[in-house]
């Protein structure tokens, strides 16, 4: 119950921190038989290193998966699914200022307050590199449900006050993500998101974004009602990837200014809706429709800029982030939030399975 | 698994359909010796029923809770607190019609799609009725609370278009929030909400509208990592309550468009901030700030209009909404936020204090 | 986590004092579309009420289980199933002298210890009565598994040093069970208990025995190793039984003294073996072969005899057990062993459905 | 739900086969600012690996535990610890000829049934290697628990016929157990079931045994009603260990004998009881005095003898049981007793901590 566990039937547990021996995660529940491509969960893994382009982060991490156990000749066994990712080009000296000073709207006051001690360094357990465990679990989740005609596409629909608009996001061309460094499908759109994105990181600044994330193919029926509302489920999965701050699913936040008359989506005659106003869930169960949802990310908050703070006696302090930072975390949060996506996913299924008479 | 409990130490098991025998649930996981003001659960649970005002429906529940067990003369004693709340006034004929019919935007056929065997009546298990048991938790954990200096106000900040400013939510005096119809601690725009409710409910139209909720005197520490962060367990709260579409915590999705210059809380000595733009968490942990946050709810779909529809064997029929719905669900969802809010701070209070050396 | 709910994905959360307004509790994961037998249910609850023979307490309790929700037109909806069973024939008033006195071997002591504030009368929460709630449970689960062509007979094995052997525990007729008032299938043994039990009554004595049940028809496979073995979850289920101190499965102590040559159960052509020292487990899974074992129960701790003991403020008191009790619990123990037993095995028969690819 | 995690608020799920890359864990909720000695847990280890003596296999394992993660500066942070210990002198080639043969009273057969995909090689997931895992969190859970002044020990108190009395459990030197190879604190007995193993060993034939555990330091109050009392988790807790067949506390199935005028515990005026055939537990929470159980282990069914059995086409074969195996589980069977009770202790600790007013 320390928050180290994601999932009822389909879990994964995580352990690590950013400048330990190696951070990791163990799998439960995976069904046995499912043949497991390694090579899948790697790109995988690559989506999400630093690294990559010009508006990302420059560190360097391999992020090598090494699986030690719950696979055989190939495929699952069904036993816990071990993996551990060393830690490698750990700068921790870049740290050592941060073991006495909180820096503003990090988590470093909060676990000072919460744990007494902490590792300090580079974020310890609040690092965003934990989400590389999920990325593992959730390639392996996508590989299932991919069996089963289930896909996920995530992408940047906001950066800064860029955005897609609701219509554009309901008509996605998945092909266009992985086209550009900002992995927004609009081509044009991605090209003003880069050259925000190079002005802001010149300034040494940071700024917000959002994620979108389209599931298809999933058939109605999946999600629990009363609590376990497929979306609140989702909801509780993004909220949970660092420096999300809000969620919406289908119309969300929009929707609130819509009638009654204009926000219900009307069935055609096999089941299916005109409108998808609801994002593929009704009573917090699918209903067949591709389910769609938004997640927004406050600006990163380690600023490339002197900032004034205090350390843990109260004192006044200046602090200059060092290290090597990304302007904005929505180019690498695309493959976190196809991975979240897939465990909530991949464990209602497990969930709807148990239901059967 | 099947979705009826919340919570991990404070547990709140539900069970109920509109129409059937009883709603009801079991509280598991609280204190000993805690003094039970069953008047106040009351007048918790008197706050979210129907036939209060002209803005809501004017079906009449006298909901009444009925406490079976874990409070003896007049204490808790760590045992489960079961309870019942009888329903009455149940006009099931109204709902015969749906046996085979599916309301557009409705829970119907989701549930007929996962379940083959449905209590069609008022939503069944579906319905908003359901909150009821919620409330009866929540006015118990914010007795506990209360007692640890906790204090949890929701309000109305959006009908509509009709809006409070982010700034007037953060300044929002507590003490006007019940002294009009529509929950909005703002007069004026209060009584414009109203008689734009009445409007839409004359047409037979519905809308949507957002609840906020601040929470103060919260201590810092609160909340556990990494996928437990606080607000995510919160967001899955909010999400979990019927006609909820997002949720945001502090900036939300308006923090996006901020530079990270902009959006960082800078540290007052005292370890408060200047400004809280992180809505009192950092890194899923509680900073001491106050917890704020919003719910977007959708139109209610239930129409006083016709509308085209299907039937079980796809055949399109014409549906009349009858009943006695409300144009909105907002006025009535204010003590069902409080209520959900109040669970997840009190368990994350109880694990707090697990984890202690 | 307070320990009222059993299961993982069918579970049980039970609430109720002895003396309070009621009883009950909330089944969630039974599958919808099930046919339920109220009556069969009310006779398993007739099985295990009070007043039934010469060998029991002759309190009085209807125990008339109402159901309030989660079955509509005589079939599961899939939606949780809540009931309540009222409490009558409460005489409180022969508790009120252990308002502050502690009984020695019960529960008083301890309750008082742990919370501070106990409801006395009748053993509150820790009376037996709250097994009841569990016979309801067991009822539906046995109808779920019946359909699924496993069944569960427990029955008595031993009372006092009356008892069965290990071998003809292995071949019971199970039709002889109910024909005597012990629900020991061998009538000349049931008739020495019997007398037996009549003479330790007299002298307002008690005594303990053992309950052994078996379970036919299971496929092989079910059980998750490594922590949530086949026969870990049967032994808590049934050392969570009030007044149980032992259990063991196949074998059990008998086995110690064997050798690996002697022990081990040889493999038949069709996966069947020969011998069935295991109790049908194996690596904590089921061989398809019957599952077989059984629980020790001490002698209840109410006698009707003076005894010396202590109140809550240390003061040395004499007590003379009133009240109706029962000389030993096996007799009404079986249903309750049955109810428990289905428990396990039906909600592993969904974490299996659950694990399938 | 698949059965690899252990706990409700201090919780280890582990991970890894008998012969794959690695076995590990990750513990979640252990409080921060605890000290952590590695040298202890390094020699728990060494108490349950093998090659330790000539009554135990010769397999030569390092059994090095190396953390990974949630100890920072010799000092818990709060976060999960992760852990992994590699296999080393693992003879694969012994088990090629297991690859299509089970093994009577194996887990072969049963995981060939659930999983249809398995890693045959020593055993695989059901491997007792497994248990170095729970060796490793139960000594730091051991060490939390020492600073609360709890102790625990286990001791072998059967082997075959030989054992000892009740009355000789209860007062044992513990300081006698580590003294003699068999881990029986009687040094005469020790001797004879040391000369019996070696005998039995010669045949290469295999016997079971019993281990007994002591809890002292306990206080009042630990265990939750009505399904989890404490009892109840340490019978699922020992049961959950490889070739474990019964569980017995207090008087167990002795006590089943005995009349309740015999059993009962008579208070003395500080609240300790002048019998202890309770065990330490009455209503499932503890009273304060030492808790105390035995758990019965089965011959290991690994002989070194030709056995007749079947393969997976349903084929009669001759089996030789190669590899290095013990003659009795239950000297090395001790340290994983005390570790599993450690883990049962300090969640019990912790969810008392978070039942607090």
């Amino acid at each position: 119950m320390a928050g180290s566990t994601f999932g009822t039937l389909f879990r994964l547990t995580t352990f690590g921190e950013s400048h330990g021996a190696a951070i990791g995660g163990i799998i439960d529940g995976f069904p046995a038989n499912v043949s497991v491509d390694v090579a899948f969960v790697q790109s995988e893994l690559d989506r999400r290193k630093p690294g990559q382009s010009k508006i990302v982060t420059q560190r360097k991490e391999a992020d090598r998966v090494q699986f030690l156990s719950g696979i055989f000749e190939g495929k699952t066994t069904g036993s816990p699914i071990g993996f551990v990712i060393s830690n490698e080009d750990a700068k921790s000296k870049d740290y050592d200022h941060l073991k006495e000073q909180f820096r503003p709207s990090h988590a470093d006051y909060t676990y000072h307050q919460k744990y007494g001690h902490r590792d300090h360094r580079g974020g310890g357990r609040s690092s965003a590199r934990e989400t590389a465990s999920r990325v593992v679990a959730g390639a392996l989740a996508k590989l299932f449900l991919k069996s089963k005609g289930v896909s996920i596409h995530a992408f940047v629909s906001q950066v800064g006050s860029l955005k897609l608009t609701a219509a554009q996001i309901q008509t996605v061309n998945f092909a266009l993500i992985e086209t550009n460094l900002v992995r927004c499908p609009d081509p044009i759109l991605a090209q003003e998101m880069e050259n925000y994105l190079l002005e802001v990181k010149k300034k040494g600044d940071t700024v917000g974004g959002c994620v979108s994330c389209v599931v298809e193919g999933l058939p109605a029926g999946l999600g629990e009602p009363v609590f376990d509302k497929l979306h609140a489920d989702l909801g509780k999965a993004m909220l949970s990837i660092n420096a999300a701050k809000g969620f919406e699913i289908g119309s969300g936040f929009e929707g609130v200014s819509m009638l009654g008359s204009q926000h219900n989506d009307l069935f055609l005659p096999d089941g299916s809706t005109k409108t998808n106003h609801s994002g593929g869930v009704q009573g917090g169960i699918s209903n067949g429709m591709p389910v769609y949802f938004k997640t927004a990310f406050k600006p990163i908050p380690t600023l490339i800029q002197m900032q004034p703070s205090i350390d843990i006696h109260g004192n006044e302090v200046e602090l200059l982030g060092k290290g090597r930072h990304d302007p904005c975390v929505v180019p690498r949060a695309v493959p976190i939030v196809e991975a979240m996506t897939a465990l909530v996913i991949m464990d209602f299924w497990l969930r709807q399975q148990a239901n059967q008479r």
